[in-house]
C-alpha cells in the first residue's frame, strides 16, 4: 500500500499547526500522505523537487492537495496552483509523518526462500517466492533523509513506505535495500543483485534487471526492465534508466539513460563517445610527452592511435578502442560473462 | 579438492539428455566436472569464454573432453576439436551441477584464528592458521552466476567449489569472498584484506597481496603475489594482475597488469601516463576558458602548467605531475602509508 | 583517553630491547605512546609519515620523544632533533603496543540510541545520546595496519584507541567505523553516515557532516564540519577537508580540500575545472571522430560545445557544463535533495 495514512484533518488546521501558507484556495481535508505521482483526493502530496514539478498539475487534477516547498512554489509551473507552501516542507512532512498510522507489519516472506544467515528482514517488508536474500543483507533499513529546519537543524524523515521483493529476486550478501519514504522501494521479478550492492529509498528496480557487486543507486531512482549494471556503478537520485540499457562497471550516472543505451564514465555517455574521449586524451599527452620527439600537431595520427604503446603495465586492449578481435575494453558484457562459470581461476 | 563429481556417464547419454551435439568424435565417460585447465582424462571442461580458448588444447591432450559454449565452439582454434556443443553450455551446466555430488562440507577453521562476532562461514570454507576474519564478513556465499536459457530466462548455476583461505590471512569486516563454482576461491597466504572487499568467485588472491577497503574484484580473477590495491579499486573478471603490481586507489582495472606494473585510473593505464593526460587535459581546458584571456595554442606552457591554480579547492599536488617532494599524487604508496600508526588525527 | 599507557622504561632499556639508535641526546623514561600533535612529557610520539613532520618541533617542546621511522629521520627538519631512530619503527611500535596497557573496556551507548540488529559493538566504544547505528554495522573492529619488519614479513599493528561517537549521530546499515590506533577515531555531533561507508582508524568526521552511501576515507583523515560528501567518495589517507567543504558523488580525493570548496572527479579538483576539462575533452574527440567531417583546429568552437549531441544514451545536462537552469550536473546538492521525502519512484 502506497501512502501513510493520519488522523483526518482540515488543511486551515494543519497550516496552524504547522507553519507556511495556503495558496490559491488550496483547501480540504487530509487523510494521507502519498507521492506526487498516485496522490488523489484526500491526499496530500509533498512537491520537493524540481523533478516533480510536472507531476503537480496530474495530483491537482486527482483532486490532491500539494504541500510545496517555497523555493519550488516560486516557478512559472506552479505559482498558480493550490498548494500549501512551506519554507521547509520537508521539516513539516516528518513532523506529520511522525504521527502518521503506518502500522509495523512484521516482514512476510513468500514460499521456497532462502534468506541467509545474519540478514535482516526489518517490519513493512513483503517478500515473494523463491528469493534468495544473502547472508547480513539488510532489507527495510530506514532510507537516508533528513530534513533541514528554520535554525539549520536536521531532523530525521520517518520512512514508512517498507520494501517490496518480488518473486525470483536474488539479493546478494550484505546488500542493503533501503525503506521508502510513502511508498515501497520495489525489487520487481527476476533482478538479480550481487554482492554489496545498496539501493536507496523509493527505488524501483525493474524486472529480470542485472546489478553487479558494490553498485549504488540514490533514492527514488527508476530502472527497467534486463538492464545490466556492471561493478561499483553510481546511479543519481531521481533519475530514470531506460529498459534494456547497459552501464559500464563504475560509470557514474548523473542523469537519465535512454532505454538501450549503453553508457561508460563518469559523467556517465555513450559508450563510443567515452573511448574517443579517452583515445584523445592519452593521443594528445603522448605527443606532448617531455622526453619523446613530438609530432607537429597537423601530422598526429587519427583515432585510434596505431602506435604501440610501452608502458609497463598494460592492459587488454591499451590502444583505445580496442580491436574487435579482443573483448571490448570496458565490456558492460562482463555482467553477463560473469554468468559463466569458470572455466580456471583456481591453481 | 577441485572438481564437482557427477554420476558416471557416458558422453551421448549426456547429450541425449541435456541436448546440443558431440562432434569431432567427442566421447567418453564423464565423471567430474572441472575447470579447463586442470581438467584430465574422465573430466568434462566448461569452455564459456573466449579467454580460455588457448586452454583447450591442453585440456584434451589430458584427456578430458569440452562442453563448449556454440558461439566460442565456432572459431577456428576449436572447429576442429572433440567438443560436446551447445548453445546454451552454461545452462547445461547448471543443470548438471545440480545433480552434482559435491558433499557440503561443514567449514573447517585452523588454530589460532580470530573470528569477528557475526561473521558468517558457510559450508565448503576451510580456514588455515592464525587468520582473521572481520565483523559481520561473508565468506562462501555463493558466487553471482546465472545462465541464460533458450527463452532468455535465467537460472543460478550452482556454486559448489568452496573457498580456501590460507595462514595468516587478514579479512576485514564486512567483506564477501564469494564461493567458487567447480574449484576453490582461493585466498593465499598472509594476504591482508580492508574492511568491505568483495572478492568474487573463482578468483585466485597471492601470497602477501593487500587489498584496500571497498576494492572489488569480479569473478575469475588471478591476482599475483605481493601486489598493492587501493582502495576502491575496481577488476574486472577473468584478468591476471601480475606479481607486485601496484594499483593505485579508485582505478578500474579492464586488462591484464603485468607484474611489476603500477597503475591508475580508468581504465587502468601505466601511472605516468595517466598523470600526463591528466595535466593535457586540464591545460588545454585552461587554455580554452572563456573568461581568461587564451594563448595561442603554439604558445601554451609545456607539462606541467607552471601557472598558479586560483580554484578555491586544492588538492596537495595540484599541479599534475606532483613535484617529487610531495607524497605523488596517486599513491598506491597509500596502502603501505596506511600501515603506519597515526602520529595525529585525534582531537 | 588519547594515549597507551606502557610499563615506564627509560629510552635507553627501550633502545636496546628494540633495537635502533638514540640521536640528538634523546633520553626520558616512556609512560605512554601518544599521537605526536598531543604527546608530551613523559609520551613516546611515532613518527612515521611525512605529514606530521612539521608536528615534531612541537612535540619535543611540549618534552615528548619521538620515535622516528629512520627514512624520515633523515630529513632536515628532523636531523637535529633528539629521536630514537629505527629502521623499522612502525614494527617497534607493534612490539611495543603488544604489550601495552589498553583496558579492553566494554562499549558504552548512551541514552535514547537504537542500535539495529546484527549491529556490533566493540570495546573501547563509546557512543553518545540519540545514535542510530544500523544494522549490521561493525564499530570498532581493528583498523588496517601492519608494519614491515626487517624481512619483509608483516605485523598486525594492535589498534588499542577506541571509537567515540557524539550525540546524534546517524551510522546507516553495514557502515565499519574502525577502531582508532594510539586515539579515538572520532564521529563528531550531529554527523549523518549512509549505508556501507567505510571510516578508516584515527579520521576524525566533523559535527554535522554528511556523507553518502558507500564512501570511503582513508585512514587519519580529519572532515571539517557539515562537510557535505556524495556516495562512493574515496578520501585517500592523512588528508584535511576543510569545514563546509562539498566533494561530489564518486570523487577520488588526494589532497586537502579547503573550507568552503566544492571538488569533483579523480583526483579531485574545484568542479568548475573538472567540468571544463570534461566539455574539451569531449569537443576534442568530437573533432575528430573519423566518421564526421573534422573542422580545422581554429575554427573549434568553444566551450560548451553548442552542437547536439546524436548519441542513444544521453544523461541530463550532456552538454558540459549543465545550463543553470537544470540541477548542476554533478550534484553534491544530491547529498541535500537526498534529505527530501520522495515526490514519485514507486509504480
Amino acid at each position: 500500500m502506497t501512502g501513510v495514512p493520519i488522523a483526518p484533518r482540515p488543511l486551515t488546521d494543519l497550516a496552524a499547526r504547522h507553519g507556511g501558507v495556503l495558496r490559491n484556495g488550496a483547501s480540504g481535508v487530509v487523510r494521507r500522505l502519498v507521492p506526487i505521482d498516485r496522490a488523489a483526493a484526500g491526499d496530500l502530496a509533498p512537491l520537493l523537487s524540481l523533478r516533480y514539478v510536472p507531476d503537480a498539475v496530474g495530483a491537482i487534477g486527482r483532486g490532491a492537495v500539494l504541500l510545496a516547498n517555497e523555493e519550488l512554489a516560486a516557478r512559472d509551473e506552479i505559482a498558480n496552483l493550490p498548494a500549501w507552501v512551506h519554507p521547509h516542507a520537508a521539516w513539516t512532512l516528518a513532523e506529520l509523518l511522525e504521527v502518521g498510522d503506518a502500522p509495523e507489519d512484521e516482514p512476510v516472506i513468500g514460499e521456497g526462500c532462502r534468506i541467509g544467515p545474519g540478514a535482516v528482514i526489518l517490519p513493512r517488508v513483503t517478500i515473494g517466492a523463491r528469493v534468495t536474500i544473502g547472508a547480513g543483507a539488510v532489507i527495510g533499513a530506514p532510507g537516508f533523509g533528513f530534513a533541514l529546519g528554520r535554525d539549520g537543524s536536521m531532523r530525521e524523515i520517518p520512512q514508512l513506505g517498507g520494501v517490496i521483493i518480488e518473486d525470483d529476486v536474488h539479493i546478494g550478501p550484505l546488500c542493503t535495500i533501503a525503506c521508502g519514504t510513502l511508498g515501497p522501494t520495489i525489487i520487481r521479478r527476476g533482478a538479480k543483485l550481487d554482492a554489496q550492492v545498496h539501493i536507496g529509498h523509493n527505488c524501483d528496480i525493474g524486472a529480470s534487471s542485472i546489478i553487479a557487486a558494490q553498485s549504488g543507486i540514490a533514492g527514488s531512482v527508476t530502472v527497467g526492465r534486463g538492464v545490466m549494471m556492471g561493478g561499483q556503478v553510481g546511479v543519481a537520485d531521481h533519475l530514470r534508466i531506460g529498459d534494456g540499457a547497459r552501464i559500464a562497471a563504475k560509470s557514474g550516472v548523473i542523469g537519465d539513460i535512454a532505454a538501450g543505451a549503453t553508457v561508460a564514465g563518469y559523467p556517465a555517455v555513450e559508450r563510443h563517445r567515452w573511448l574517443r574521449g579517452l583515445a584523445e586524451l592519452y593521443r594528445i599527452a603522448s605527443n606532448r610527452a617531455p622526453t619523446s620527439a613530438r609530432a607537429p600537431e597537423s601530422l598526429t595520427p587519427p583515432v585510434p592511435s596505431a602506435r604501440p604503446t610501452t608502458v609497463p603495465g598494460t592492459w587488454r586492449g591499451a590502444t583505445i578502442p580496442p580491436p574487435p578481435s579482443v573483448p571490448p575494453g570496458v565490456r558492460p558484457e562482463a555482467i553477463i560473462r560473469r554468468s559463466e562459470p569458470p572455466s580456471e581461476g583456481e591453481a
